[in-house]
């Protein structure tokens, strides 16, 4: 039990890196949802493997298939289940690592909680398993999109190791700032520091290294009202959903850690009326007071570590303890940001839609 | 359905700030286990205000009565009911408040969500809300004493506002970082650090101002396996469990933001064999890899705004839009870490106890 | 993790026979809704203990306490804590109990399933438990009524022993037919057979025996469309509801168990169209196809075993397996249909309002 | 929200009749356990269609693909998911059903429900859904098999309309009781009565008519303990599991409904120690006691109505109300009977399995 999302709208993903395929099903989706293949395969091509210089050469296709839910272009209510068959498998690459655990991946804690663990590109752990969770993404942003009229969410590379991306403009409509990240193959806002970014995952590859960096995403149109206070803060259901992902070591929402920096005085974020609406002056709160969306944008960052394959000798110990040394053979991606950046989107349309229904349950 | 956490280890809070009481139900504690009341009192001793002179001066007993579930010290398998009654309510602080939405507090939200709310003390969003985690946060620590022979878990605070605490001692025992920790008021793991950052706390009460800032944990004992890939991953349960609490802002787990600053070979933790047991050099993962836990100290930091309560004047608007002018009569915490850190142990418990629980179902 | 029910409607029992208490927490109710503390009162005194000549001697006033999640007669959406104290309490009447098992009560299995158990009064396994789930029926059947116009429901008992009830006029509104079923002490729908049933009962007392019968229940108004296809139809759901209270062993559904007697030619339910809405001529179906409600009442029966407290010496082991004979001292109710009634409804009303803001999450 | 069963072997079905094709995916199998195509495989073959004279003239081979969660013949701890593609689809039978609604089937419902179905075979209401359970309930015995010595469970047609099978030996062992009932096409323990059953079912699909009956079940090995009192008793499970099949009306355990008919005194169980182990005397309580299995052999009864595919024209309406008559001309099963025993039995693995973990989490 451990491959499930959402109280309403239910996803389950399922799949190994290097088995027949990937996929998920996705129970709750709303009848009545306009959704085609292509809605799935474009967010899917964003995730895939092979789509610029600085990702892994491995190609896959990555085609999915709706095999369930949806009859003539609409959702029919009841399980959506979407499926992408595993292509490139080179399992010779992994050979030596049945024995010796690789360093910051999960096999060792893998065998210590099964006993047992599929070797070939980390099964389960493998960053292929997030296919599901990108399908199932765009099914909800479809959603989401079909009834809170101005939703939209862009998610873009802030900073790749020391290299920071400048700031975003405050008055930038989505639609376009999804055009400069989508623009650049790093998908970060600054097409500036993308280049000095694009520079140092090259040399980064070049040298068998690899480095991390810091996501930011903007969720608009959230309607006030989202999230449930205690547990479910929607704050913490976002947090929840992004240190799911592979890689990531944190999460800070609105003023963030830096906001323990300000007074209360400085910090809060004074109301004031707009045209009939309550809104917010300044945005510290990151668009969520006590767990609830107030109708401001939601933003928040997400921290990546560098990618924990590198073809550097690295000391570790095989299953039986005795210490060895490992060097990564397989192909891999010296920086996993560009291909992160649809994937945390996916994950904010996953939080959002199951809030979204939660709150029409208590409301109508 | 906001209220509840856990799987197997099942918490559901109730209680308004102002209500009657406010308590805990918990389903699925295991049978045999020693619990007394002190146990549990003990813990909201630490959280209670007015414990010391940098936190409110409200005086509340908090005293906890556990009514079902545990006969003659020992658990029953059975819900455990605890509740505690309120007592110093002075709603007559809040008269104000219930046409104007006070910054950065729950106010509007609470009304876009509900279309009604309790208004004094904040009612739900209050802190107050916190009494039941810490009450299950203690019988589930009592859970895992029983059965991981070496559990213990210290929280303390790292900083106030720009005041940092020195590095915490790696070879120091839980046991001297707890006494350290709890012999002084600000909770804080350096003495010296302690002095400044109580001085800033009184300066800021006596501006009618407030401070945050962070709060960092360690985790020892965690056997390795527990933790779920994909969605219920360890981090990601405890990145919920911290933002679900009020005031924060951020979660980092191990090299957290700044370990997107180190390239892969510089970040990797290397394996290597103590005693017939595998361990890591570094621990950069924070004791978790790839979501399951790896046997390391578990080590993680959470972030706190400054408390949104200020004496000092602030605009805002009523109900209907109009603007107007609003300043906190009520008594207040002008720094809520030192009552937040027992609050932030509670949450590991409630978080390990339950993944402990999936762990022994899976693999017996 | 065994006492909560419900996805939206979540309720949480808790309360051993002979600890401080019972109660229950809901979490999930929707805002604004009307609720007393008389609303749920009324529900609990129909339950109650020493309510008429022919239920348990025991006195208990079972009076409720709401704690949370109601101001000023309207529920706020946030948690709402039930309590009841206990009072009757003679634990004393328990003494042999502690080594020996009661036949057919859960004293054995209690022990096979904690290795612990609370013996007075049979602890969680009493019937004592049902009050909190009276208690949150009590808050559903307000929610209802205060969305669905015409929603009711009403149970009687069908047959005590071979004592059969005639059959309900299918023409009677359920005020009516309300109106009967509470006018006589046993709560049967035929004034007739009352008399019988109640002189069966008084002399299964006297013999120190008991005896056991089938409840009916009507429920009108629950629009078309509720209950999920596949697992959670709106029949299983009643069904695990009902198979949930102490003592039922059957539970069946519009043409039931005689329904495999009729061919499906003389089964099937013919469709028609009355001004406007889409009816059924006959109602085999009990109100529901395909797992959702079709609009017709949904009419279902409830097969309860005879109390298995009696207060003839019967034969059964010690804890440690020796034989041993054991005759019942404590007062009981020779025949649980009385106070089962307003059990029954309340279990219908959790079912259905848990389904019907799914349905609204849905559909809106 | 509505194809999910199970809190720790979590199981989510998919899939339309006239789809690609139906699946189920399985979250929390325990890893280790050994699990072949022909393991699945094999309990599909029992439900499949065309497998007899007297079930449906269809031909489909439902060859079941296990894609995920199983490396060399073991399960991995990680989802299994399993896919049957569709086959035999004549979606042409199904043209006139698009605008009137079938009796008795879910044609109106699921149209209340979403506003949107897929008329083609039923879509979703199919009892094709019911590959997926039969999937699923094969890996749920695998598992069961491989941790209770002595589990085991058969199902077996115990009526068909008026013809009664005779009693059940009980000192029979599941062994041959299994024999007996796969030795005939109809699933009977009673072979001489099979043969008035088939010639029954022969005579009803003649007709263009169709029969139900009541399907009787045995499950033994069950260690005492299982099942959590309240809400998820083992029965209250049992019955939601079966009552969430197509075409059933009611179900009972033990004694049923008519152990209503008997005094207490006649009913309770007696108790006795046989080789250290607690027994009763008789079952009347069917194997479970308060909710918990106390050893004994579980035994329950479920009442499945008569098809409502028939090919007798009957009156019904359009969508827009008009009267109108409808003859099915699809190919059916005029007795669901035979082909549910598997499907039964595979809801049995199901709960069972889930409760085994959720007691080996609550005790190790």
């Amino acid at each position: 039990m451990s491959s499930g999302l959402g109280v309403l709208f239910r996803v389950s993903t399922w799949g190994e890196s290097h088995g027949p395929g990937v996929g998920v099903v996705i129970d709750g989706c709303p009848p009545g949802t306009p959704l085609t293949d292509q809605d799935v395969q474009a967010e899917l091509d964003r995730r895939r493997p092979g789509q610029s210089k600085i990702t892994t050469p491995r190609r896959e296709n990555d085609k999915a298939e709706i095999l369930s839910g949806v009859l003539n272009g609409v959702t029919l209510g009841t399980p959506i289940a979407i499926q992408v068959r595993n292509e490139d498998q080179r399992s010779s690459a992994y050979v030596e690592m049945e024995s010796a655990y690789r360093p910051s991946h999960a096999d060792y804690t893998y065998e210590a909680k099964y006993g047992i663990r599929a070797v070939a590109g980390g099964g389960r752990s493998s960053a292929r398993e997030t296919v599901g969770r990108v399908a199932a993404g765009a099914v909800a942003k479809k959603v989401l999109q079909a009834s809170l009229a101005s939703y939209d969410c862009v998610a873009y590379v802030k900073s790749v190791h020391a290299i920071q991306a400048g700031a975003r403009s405050q008055s930038m409509s989505l639609v376009e700032l999804r055009g400069i990240v989508e623009g650049n193959i790093v998908r970060t806002n600054d097409p500036v520091a993308a280049q000095a970014m694009i520079a140092l995952i090259e040399q980064m590859r070049n040298q068998g290294n690899s480095v991390g960096g810091v996501i930011e995403c903007v969720v608009r149109g959230v309607e006030p009202g989202l999230g449930e206070p205690v547990f479910d803060k929607l704050e913490a259901d976002l947090a929840k959903a992004m240190l799911s992902l592979p890689a990531t070591k944190g999460f800070e929402i609105g003023s963030g850690f830096a906001g323990s920096l300000l007074t209360g005085v400085e910090h809060n974020d004074e109301f004031f009326s707009e045209n009939g609406r309550i809104r917010t002056r300044t945005n510290r709160s990151g668009g969520i007071q006590g767990g609830i969306s107030n109708g401001e944008d939601i933003v928040f960052r997400v921290a990546f570590k560098p990618t924990a394959t590198v073809l550097v000798g690295q000391q570790t110990v095989t299953k039986t303890g005795s210490p060895t040394t490992l060097a990564a053979r397989g192909r891999h991606d010296p920086c996993v940001l560009p291909r992160a950046v649809p994937i945390v989107e996916a994950m904010v349309h996953l939080v959002v839609v199951d809030h979204w229904l939660r709150q029409r349950a208590l409301r109508g």
